[in-house]
């Protein structure tokens, strides 16, 4: 046990991830909220006490490599930090950012990077405030990481949390799946499949609010990146403790990512994505989640693709084509490594 | 100009990182906020307008090795974070950890060093409430990178800055310098000194807050890590547009630690620190600042080392033994990379 050391699969998403976060973190840092969240709310200290809801979460960025259709290292640093935010109701209200820079990259690509940071932070509505730089030699990193955190601002009256589902509610996607993944992958690779396929990478805090001010009853939200869909489920089954039910055929992939996925053996439904958010809501008010999100120009093709259900607390279903049911589990081993 | 690259220099807190950060970072992500302090106050947004101050900071821990006499890279994430807080006056609130793995660590390593924060945060009274975990290719990085970044509330009435030094400001600094930059640099090379050095690293808010209390004409404070005592009143020399003096005799060093530096050509002005700090007074409180610093068991070897003065404005002068003055510039060129 005391020799076991960290693999590639340890940072994928699935799995060994979460047993890792458990064993190592969560058991030792006594974070005090229960995990499963991608953010937390701060502790209000009584000096003086934190207006409504103040949350706080942070992200490495790992890509490889820097810049793929659709986005950069630097835009998937700003965009993801928002959409976990985001996925909690809050509008972001300030970003840091920390680098860690190989020797020898040139600067012109880290100004490329920063330039993107930059516009994407803006498409968001919020700022770099503070960062720091450090520098380790060739071959101690793999060009550029960033590590952004940020706090956000929950509206009032607004609770969302991976632990809110309930028996009833509807699972909405807010658009096709896997296209991160899949872009990044195939631009890594050298791969070809006819059609670029291109990051969805992109800031959904704007989009999130716009559905929550038409649907309050919004209960759960999760962006679907490492681990994709399957993940994310996953993770809200685990912590509402309800079942999850999916339809295949409901689920949007585009084509392109669909023949990719075949080509190479993955599944859409376990693709990074970077601009998506699943969105669980009480019934009544499904259609007006549904109509808010299709009228921003990131959720235009967002869908109902399940529902939450009795059953096995826990576990997600996908119900097939064909009408019959497979068990949609957290994946084990690495799918996509370093794909954020 | 476009083929320029990184260097290990642009790291190390001196003159080439200060031109990167202003180049390539502030005048790209438009911070708001003049550059120069270590944290910055999070914006009120007008919907739930923020308490007092409420600032936000970061840090990337690249340390080498993992494990150094008196800490570790995890310890040094906690207080580097809590520390860069306490320089703004403030309490820590919660702080995030994010960590880049290598591929093949040894998970022991891994629950050694988060134990090690789990210890740290516990002496600064605060938690870690959130994190992130990413896996990357053996050669990839160099076991453990960590990102902490930290919110801190300023208690009321308290504004500090390294803008606001004033002549005749009394200088302070919390104990002998150099000790942590000397304790990992012996162990990085294996050197022997007769006497182990051992490292400062330790969570100073509760010490500032102290200080706070018995003297609120504390105007300016930094903790001097990367780049040592003579970088940090540089940067406030130039932030207050004011010149600064200290007297060489009355800067603590450790014999262990200046017999180290002058084997190594090093200058202990230059060398980092992870547990001191660096006061800036009015004169009238200066009395009651190095008392209310000295009963604090991490400031009993508090002095005061000089003072700030009419001159040129940005410049650090040193006075030294034999009354003759030299200009303590920022340096140019790598002098400890990877020291924190």
């Amino acid at each position: 046990m005391s020799e076991d050391r960290v693999l590639l699969a340890h940072g994928d998403g699935g799995q060994l991830m979460a047993e890792l976060v458990a064993r190592v973190f969560v058991a030792r840092l006594e974070t005090g909220e229960p995990p499963g969240d991608d953010s937390a709310i701060l502790p209000s200290t009584g000096v003086y006490p934190l207006p409504s809801h103040v949350v706080f979460t942070t992200d490495a960025f790992v890509v490889d490599p820097l810049f793929f259709p659709g986005g950069d290292i630097g835009r998937l640093a700003v965009c993801g930090t928002v959409n976990d935010l985001a996925a909690a109701g809050a509008r972001p209200v300030a970003l840091s950012a920390s680098f860690i820079l190989e020797e020898g990259l040139l600067i012109r690509d880290l100004e490329r990077v920063v330039d993107s940071m930059a516009r994407a932070a803006k498409e968001a509505g919020v700022k770099v405030i503070c960062g720091d730089t450090k520098v380790v030699p060739r071959g101690r990193a793999d060009r550029i990481y960033i590590t952004t955190s940020g706090v956000g601002e929950v509206p009032q009256g607004v609770s969302i949390s991976g632990g809110n589902a309930q028996v009833g509610d509807m699972v909405l996607v807010s658009g096709p799946l896997g296209d991160h993944g899949l872009a990044v992958l195939s631009r890594r690779e050298g791969l070809e499949f006819g059609c670029e396929m291109v990051s969805d990478c992109a800031p959904l805090a704007g989009m999130v609010q716009d559905a929550l001010a038409a649907a309050p009853g919004i209960r759960a939200m999760r962006d679907p990146t490492r681990g994709g869909l399957a993940t994310a489920l996953n993770e809200i089954a685990r912590q509402s403790q309800v079942e999850i039910e999916v339809e295949e055929t409901a689920v949007p992939v585009r084509p392109a990512v669909a023949t990719a996925c075949e080509l190479l053996g993955l599944d859409p439904l376990y693709a990074a994505n970077e601009g998506k958010m699943v969105v669980i809501v009480a019934p009544e008010q499904a259609e007006a989640a549904l109509s808010a999100l299709r009228s921003h120009p990131l959720g235009q093709e967002a869908v109902r693709i399940g529902q939450v259900q009795a059953g096995r607390p826990g576990r997600v279903l996908l119900r097939t084509a064909l009408e019959a049911h497979r068990i949609l589990d957290r994946h084990v081993g690495e799918q996509m490594p370093r794909i954020c």
